[in-house]
């Protein structure tokens, strides 16, 4: 009975409630030697585009086994459903709501469960906090190893969210999105090395990156490698980003989640 | 010696500052193999009726024999005792400030002690952080199995915080209060089963609810199921509260904790 | 191999981000056994100087063999060296900036080393996220047991961060500065008890404290002492603190970290 593993939690719940707090009580009461980790708690409220770039970013960086659960949940109490979904190494438990698309895009193997197993529930359940009553019980019992086979059956009309897509115009020419501001205010966009190789290199050929009314034009391989100016670089994340050196690049542009961007190489 | 229990924190000390590692650190050196628990240390600073609401929320979604920990103590270092709460399941530790008194209201046992055994303190104790001074160390030595009779004699003197009670006019009416506004903006009132049952059923009759000016007729079983205007739903706390669908009703009312409600059932 | 720590966490990676997620990912996926406790990750974004303060008032409360890791890292990525450093109870990993000069000031033991083994690297080592590529899986590594002598040569030209001094300007006056604010506007100060050890006492002289065009002549000994106006009082930290009784010093004087203070004995 008592397999232990790690159970992680990805919410919009904030830390101003005791919401996150109590997830971990019912976790706890049902799988006592589980190790809970807190992946975010500050996700905009009800962004599930911003639950599904925190999870992608770091799943991949935990144990085998390891129980991820995300709790981004507008439509909690509707008729959207709570699904288990099992990849080569990982278990997840979150709203049927495209959540978990960047995980699909990124894993080969993407099983879908709808959880039907009420017997696991916290009962009576409420109908506004399906984190305490149905995911963290769910991730209890997986945690204890409950197979995934015991809590409803294999569908595969689940929600895809479709993410922003790059555009190519032309060979030379890119339309790109800020995904995502993190706390430096550094501008993470959705341009990866496959939309835009030629700026993946150590030596990248000329470019000009528009934003917000202003043109940048270089490329750094550090944050202490920019002076003044802004400076686009490869993120930790895999993806394109606009920094300054200890400043905000968020700020200095006044740009955000969502902000085009145009990249022209002029090699 | 090596009994191991969970300790849970609930403090009003943020996380900017390094308060709350240290409380874990002072546990973890007396009682190493203790998980911890941050059930929310963002109750707003010296709200001893906040820390009450926070714990009182939490504290029944955790295994038996936690402890649990708050520290909402306006009155550190004054003559205010430092007291150990025994209920039928749990065991708390917190200032005598009336912190807990929700939890008495709710417990059938609720035993009362004076911790006075100086020799379980970290010396020398601060005047301005008993938090890491006498309340970690406290559930370190709880958390390894110390007997709560070590601690101190039972009293019966202490300090009992009045509940703002829920007022009934004539038959059909009644006033009550906002009691906490979450991170969604959703506005918790102090209005229970108890107080309007006619409300806490599938199909409550017509009613009015007078909020901050605004009037509110509809009770919802879901967020997903209101559309762009207020209304009010039951909570996952169990009491009455007005939201809006992915909107903030704080914000729509610019209404707080503190704010009158005035409900009319009009059947 | 699996002799367990404690590792702990300081950084200014904030919450919004899955930054501290991640990092308790990569530890727990090389030393699934560690108990992993966020100190604080809300250190103002590239402030060494407010790193080094937090981890020099909590480091010592925890048990012998922490590994304590610190990133407030402006220079990621550039040539400055990533390093541990040994005490007589504890391991620390940080970048080489002086984040852990308040701590070498305070221990008899002080043995700096410079992580050059990348074997225990996360590989590709990102060049904006050391964090997660570096000290993570250091952090690990040490948890499970791995020798400090493993992962590089000892140096002695590692970084010293001058701390704000106290000046003294004749036998009764002294000068010194805000070096924090705490979450309830305390104002803390660098004035030990070496440098005013009259004012460290149960019965201090006559004194007045100027700062920000105010003086304050009074010494509590708890904030419950204290009554409308601003006072000083000897903080949790050991440090002289500028307070209010439940209101905010900071607000009150729009003091902040920098502002100087004159002390004046007039005993």
């Amino acid at each position: 009975m008592p397999e232990s593993r790690i159970v992680t939690l990805t919410t919009d719940f904030g830390l101003c409630d005791p919401f996150v707090g109590i997830m971990h009580g019912v976790v706890l009461k049902i799988s006592p030697e589980t190790t809970i980790v807190d992946i975010c708690h500050e996700v905009s409220s009800h962004n599930v585009l911003e639950g599904l770039w925190t999870i992608a970013q770091a799943y991949r960086f935990f144990p085998r086994h390891t129980v991820h659960v995300v709790v981004v949940d507008p439509g909690v109490g509707s008729a959207r459903r709570p699904i288990i979904v099992e990849t080569d190494d990982y278990v997840f438990a979150a709203p049927d709501n495209g959540v978990l698309s960047l995980v699909e895009a990124w894993e080969p193997k993407f099983k879908v469960r709808h959880i039907t197993a009420e017997r696991y529930f916290l009962q009576p359940v409420s109908q506004t906090f399906h984190g305490r009553d149905i995911f963290a019980p769910i991730a209890g019992w997986l945690s204890r190893g409950v197979a995934v086979t015991e809590f409803g059956p294999e569908i595969s009309d689940y929600v895809r969210l479709p993410l922003p897509e790059v555009e190519h115009l032309g060979e030379n020419i890119l339309h790109g999105v800020v995904l995502k501001v993190d706390k430096f205010g550094n501008l993470i966009t959705n341009v990866g090395q496959p939309d835009a190789p030629l700026l993946f290199v150590a030596s990248p050929p000329k470019f000009r990156l528009l934003i917000a009314g202003q043109t940048i034009r270089r490329l750094c391989h550090s944050y202490a490698e920019g002076d003044e100016g802004l400076f686009a670089i490869v993120g930790s994340s895999g993806y394109l980003e606009i920094s300054g050196r200890q400043s905000s690049a968020a700020e200095k542009l006044a740009a955000g989640v969502g902000t085009p961007i145009e990249i022209v190489v002029e090699a």
